[in-house]
């Protein structure tokens, strides 16, 4: 009896299987792993440690390091499509995958707008598309010049690497904007907009310009991390969700986004949208898309890097409610899951298999049914006594007004 | 760069991540592993080739025969619980696998009854559980004789090793029973039940009791082999249901089943039920509950066997129609999958990645809606168009009177 190898020689006995490749093995990957199951082809993650998320879980990982062009380019051998997981993957290494003939989804332009904000900021602008003020700084004078012209507070933003509320600064003063310059990042300054709420929509293109859009969604902050997702955003009109889409589909037409854009908004107190974000994976505002909808957001993914027909994005149910799972003290989730399916047979439960440290995604849970109350409620609860073995917590206020730290 | 080696250390770092042990890699363990990604556990399947439909997919798969004690001491070595993806697991190696302290979920006097017809089949009788009238025979004197009792045609089945419509003979004369009995098998001689059509229903038993029953099911088989699931049975009485969910939740207990229990049941033309066949592992007749129920038969069997509550059982969808994909001739399933998802895109396609043989079950479609018929055509015409690349087929007919063979 050995340990098997990964199976290099199983395409021609079952038929053309295509290897789709992903850079990075979090818990995207390891989502987008089991949707592979079904599309009968092959998954290959390309993972830093052989205990990552999408590694556990995964028959054809390779251990390697995004930034080195070698390991990509031995990845990405035999592979039909390479496609990521997140959007740190230097521009040179992407261009030697391109130029080495490899089929690289979404492409390297695209992918540059998620890894510079301001070249994002600055493409949104020139497409006319509404998003808050913003100014490269690298001064407290700048900033101060730039808060004469929206006012104080001044959101300052790492133009690169930030994610899940790190790299964001909301500034009340030119005190606390020489703090944060004191850390040598490339900064932007962003106009701090007092939003009504945050509304994001997922579009999934394929290389063709076929689209699909996803039912609008609202996402609730704490920390500037996400913890729940409401599907539909509730009380949205009919006329702002269908803008929303439509704004979103002609920003993947647009920025030449093949797979997932993800596009991140602001729902102002007037009722206009900006956006805020944007990234080109799998997104954590689309996880309830795996109960929710007809085709979970990691199958569209897939579909769409393989030229594949998209799927409908329609929802299966009038409401989802996804909760993230944000670690606390307890290493063990997988024992507080006894007492969270026991309280509720019908929660879908998503653990990542990741050490849990605190305030790290480490699973989610959905909830779907007829009521956004209810399912808010059991969607809370039990992300919460998996977090923290607490019995309840209290909910996120769903006006979140100006509460972006 | 390396190539990964099974995670042999991941537990401690991400917890208490418990191990289930799959013997057999069929799509049944390729479907269960895609389970197993969202419930943060790991999850092991013994191939006999690292090319088997699990073994493609799963991260820690083992090569070994599962009628070898040292392969199965060898696998079980680590796994908190074994179970399995067929019944083809000899007595003396599970009773090795108890001997040696593992846990073995169904456990081995509960799987003897589905290695064996005839114990099966006294069994029960024994409990007062209708099922067709049957008895050993191993000669066509024997035949002849239980003819007398019931009448020609006789079925004759092997009383072990058959599936799929193999192992079962309607015999029509005692020349048809002689050919049959030339091959040398052990046989049982069973009542020609002239079923108005054939039902099934799915048990999940936790080891402390608990129970769930997925709705009652219609299949409709051609040759022996199950084409189409109806999710739910289309005009079956509330009572009937209930009866069948009833006979279903006994039948567990009574045989102590932890994990799924598959019943097969033919429904008379005098409206009673019979006990076809038993199955412990995940069934064809639940392959709808991936896309169709709240917790999938797959995550269920899990549940079940990691003695973690159950999952509801309702549907998420007032129709559900999964279609088999039988082999043709063209070895190429991936090829046709491009006109199957831009003609639906609502379709829910799963690819088990094995190789075509003609009649071979090598993947199945499931449709959802609100119709019937409208579901039917949707998976029917899918599953047609994977196996022969041809744009439709003939319906089967839903009153399947007689057509047992």
């Amino acid at each position: 009896m050995d340990h098997q190898q990964p199976n290099h020689g199983a395409t021609a006995q079952a038929g053309r299987q295509p290897v789709v490749g992903m850079v990075g093995a979090g818990q995207l990957a390891r989502m987008t792993a089991a949707a592979a199951v079904g599309l009968g082809i092959r998954f290959r993650v390309l993972a830093a440690a052989p205990d990552e998320s999408a590694a556990q879980v995964s028959a054809e990982t390779m251990l390697g390091d995004y930034r080195s062009t070698d390991d990509l380019l031995a990845f990405a051998a035999g592979c039909d499509v390479i496609t990521f997981d997140h959007e740190h993957v230097p521009q040179p290494q992407l261009a030697a995958l391109e130029q080495a003939g490899h089929v690289v989804r979404p492409g390297p332009a695209a992918l540059r707008l998620t890894q510079d904000k301001l070249v994002m900021r600055e493409r949104l602008t020139s497409l006319g598309v509404p998003c808050p003020r913003f100014e490269p700084v690298s001064s407290v004078a700048d900033v101060v010049a730039f808060a004469e012209l929206t006012s104080w507070p001044v959101v300052l933003k790492a133009v690169s690497g930030g994610y899940d509320g790190r790299g964001v600064w909301v500034c009340r003063s030119p005190a606390d904007a020489g703090v944060v310059l004191s850390h040598g990042l490339t900064l932007l300054a962003e106009e701090y907009v007092p939003f009504e709420r945050e509304l994001a929509v997922l579009i999934a293109r394929s290389p063709g310009g076929h689209g699909a859009a996803y039912p609008v969604v609202q996402s609730v902050q704490r920390d500037g991390i996400c913890v729940e997702v409401l599907a539909p955003a509730p009380q949205l009109s009919e006329v702002m969700a269908m803008d929303a889409q439509q704004l979103g589909l002609e920003l993947a037409r647009d920025l030449d986004v093949t797979g997932l854009l993800a596009v991140e908004l602001f729902q102002t107190r007037s009722g206009g949208l900006l956006v805020n974000e944007l990234a080109m994976r799998p997104h954590n505002t689309g996880h309830w898309t795996i109960d929710g909808a007809l085709t979970s957001q990691f199958e569209q993914h897939l579909r769409a890097v393989l030229n594949l027909p998209l799927g409908s994005p329609l929802a299966t149910s009038p409401v989802a409610v996804m909760a993230n799972v944000l670690g606390g003290t307890d290493p063990d989730l997988y024992g507080k899951l006894n007492h969270v399916m026991a309280a509720d047979t019908g929660l879908k439960v998503q653990l990542y298999g990741k050490p849990v440290r605190p305030g790290r995604k480490v699973g989610h849970v959905t909830a779907l049914g007829g009521s956004l109350a209810q399912a808010r409620d059991r969607a809370r609860r039990a992300a919460n006594y998996l977090a923290t073995g607490a019995e309840d917590s209290a909910a996120e206020p769903l006006a979140t007004e100006g509460a972006r730290a």
